[in-house]
């Protein structure tokens, strides 16, 4: 059974911090670990890279191959079914088409002192990309992170994937060439993020890593952080679902599903002011459970990390929601604008009865990459702007500096740094 | 004697990558500590902080007082120099006016297909700011974390500043009065991170924490990167400057030493195409050296991290500029556009002969916190961005999701995640 709260039952306060400090991440101890394999690659290099690829993936990459070409992903791409190649391109195309909307622009103005000044955006090099291996390789997830990065303009998108006993996924592969990665490495886990972020002798580094990963990739991802640029960090997917009575029962027990059958670590909320509609949901989840193939692993989740909440009106839900900050917001009412404009924190919304969650984590365009745990409080989802940065710029000529420079003169003063001053200094006449 | 380099010589490639590839960031191994210390406030909360900071800082906040007032500000603001004071509000007016262009534009339409998307932005609820306390708590870092953040929107700015034996700084106390700081502890180290990432009894937990640090308030922002947003990792300051021969060597040298004083670690590196004009550069170091009360300090960092590159002419300088991705980049000529076009990795650009990199530092308004030691390969300087995130968002109605919602059902069978699928299914008609 999942946790059932009433916002006007006298411990709901109690309860409901409870929920929201439960904290669903494992603290897998893994540190240690992955900061011996770190430093095995930096030194080892290539030689590091096959021995764990060996230990650990039963794949030899000396004898059985270190890459996947470009040939052999354009192959898997003409080799899938063609239903699930037109769906693969038209969520390429509709990532593509939502991302290029945030190249940010440059910008560049001449302000009352005289001073010229602005800033430039510019793509990072190149860009590593972690693809897990197995039953989590998504094609999805592969198109959500490489296409930002090719929208920004990355010329090397290098992806890192480990092939369990050699076994390739051609839906991935497909998705590869769609989203034109440039190289292909056989390799996973903390060893892959250790060579993205370090190079070795036939692997060049990049400067950004992105791409969800075991406990192991997170960590490792995690301590190569400030070496390059990282996407952020993940833990268990969520969704909170705000539905009113008018809702069909088996439509929202079916988006709150969609997050459960994830991992047993996912957590799915409904938020409704219909007490008959929540008993109305809980009994078609329940039905639902037992015919689907992932259903124990929803079962889990749903048991142990799911929960219904009562309120007396859906507005009192909002600020509920703001504490919980959820990755996936379903906002699902016939007007969901005014409930909308009271969400302060949240990765992405999904307004109206027919927007379900899993329509975005496809085809929609917004990125699926979100943050979770409550991260969404000061954090964003995966954008182009992962892959740019910044550079501020200033010009001043003789005029300007006699403007503003004294000023600096007298904070560099101020501040002990003498030669600070003295290089204004130098140039006021 | 700094590094002489000439890229003409035949072991220049080696000697350049050495350059690039030197660390000047200590490995200094306090993560133990760190992790012993965030521990102990996350389970003692305030009892541990006063217990470290009469420890460390030799100041008992129990007895003293653990915070500073507003009013307290207020009055240092009235008591710093007039001229003092003009040139702090002229930096903050500078600094609000160049980081309110940063606030970011939410964007809607309906795409062909009939979805609704879009994304919004908002500003975190509350800011940690650290500032150091002694010789290196400096009122224009204030100033260059506080304002992106109220100009960001955020409510709550929380700085925490170690007193070291009681010890205030009138100047700091004045600029967190004008830039609207909202509670100041007087809290350093570890345990001040900690307390703004976990929260104690009487201080409640932040959502971002910038500032500077020493090596413990560092590795401590590390260690919580992901329970609160960090604004980066940061090493050394380090300045490139490319100038021809026309620029007085005296205002070179002094650009160059207003880096080198910072701290032993800095580096000040000329790329220059007249050799005459590198040795008067080089004499005037030296004479300057002589007279700065920071000169020691300041030939610690020329002589151990200084460099000054000749090059045939100063196109080929640009991607060895590239290179060392350095945090602060002059460039001193009479037109220095189509240098700076050839510019990707740096943090910020100060263009011309009357633009030292010290005006930036204080007065011109773009932001002083910038990525060190290559890292603006993949970051950005300070910004209203880092205060704030994006909430994508999506609806779609029965016509729309007719559209993609096919394609969205074909990706999850793949995917093999039914609940997904159904969740759309149940919608399609």
């Amino acid at each position: 059974m999942p946790l059932r709260l009433d916002t006007r039952d006298a411990d709901f306060a109690d309860r409901f911090d409870a929920l929201v400090n439960a904290r669903r991440e494992a603290d897998e101890d893994v540190a240690q670990a992955v900061r011996g394999i770190i430093a095995r690659v930096r030194r080892e290099g290539d030689a590091a890279l096959a021995e764990l690829t060996t230990r650990f993936d039963g794949f030899d990459p000396h004898a059985a191959g270190w890459t996947i070409t470009p040939a052999q992903c354009a192959a898997a791409y003409e080799k899938i079914a063609p239903e699930l190649r037109a769906a693969l391109d038209l969520a390429a195309a509709r990532i593509a088409d939502y991302h290029a909307r945030q190249k940010p622009q440059d910008s560049g103005w001449t302000d009352a002192a005289g001073v010229r000044l602005g800033a430039r955006w510019n793509a990072v090099e190149a860009a590593g990309i972690y693809v897990p291996g197995g039953l989590a390789a998504y094609p999805s997830s592969l198109l959500m992170n490489a296409i930002p990065a090719k929208v920004a303009g990355v010329e090397r998108i290098v992806m890192m994937s480990p092939t369990p006993n050699g076994a390739l996924n051609l839906a991935v592969l497909a998705a590869a060439h769609i989203a034109g990665v440039s190289e292909i490495w056989r390799i996973g886990g903390a060893q892959a993020i250790a060579a993205l972020a370090y190079g070795t002798e036939q692997i060049k580094p990049v400067d950004v890593i992105v791409g969800p990963g075991n406990a192991w990739v997170a960590e490792a991802k995690r301590q190569v952080y400030g070496v390059v640029g990282i996407d952020m960090v993940a833990g268990p997917s969520e969704i909170v679902v705000v539905a009113d009575g008018a809702n069909d029962p088996a439509w929202i027990a079916a988006d709150l599903l969609s997050q459960a059958e994830h991992d047993p670590t996912s957590q799915s909320i409904l938020f409704t002011d219909d007490a008959a509609f929540a008993d109305a949901v809980a009994d078609a989840v329940e039905q639902k459970l037992s015919k689907l193939t992932t259903g124990e692993r929803a079962r889990k989740s749903w048991e142990a990390n799911g929960a219904i909440i009562l309120v007396a009106d859906l507005d009192v839900a909002m600020p509920l929601v703001d504490r919980l900050a959820p990755e996936h917001l379903e906002l699902a009412v016939d007007d969901p604008q005014p409930l909308f404009d009271r969400v302060r924190h949240a990765g992405s919304v999904f307004m109206g009865r027919m927007t379900p969650e899993a329509i975005g984590d496809y085809v929609a365009g917004p990125n699926h990459v979100l943050p979770t745990g409550r991260r969404a409080r000061f954090s964003s989802g995966l954008s182009v702007l992962d892959f740019m940065k910044r550079t501020s710029f200033l010009q001043l000529d003789a005029a300007a500096i006699g403007v503003i420079g004294p000023a600096a003169v007298a904070l560099a003063e101020a501040e002990g740094l003498p030669a600070h001053a003295a290089s204004v200094a130098v140039r006021l006449t």
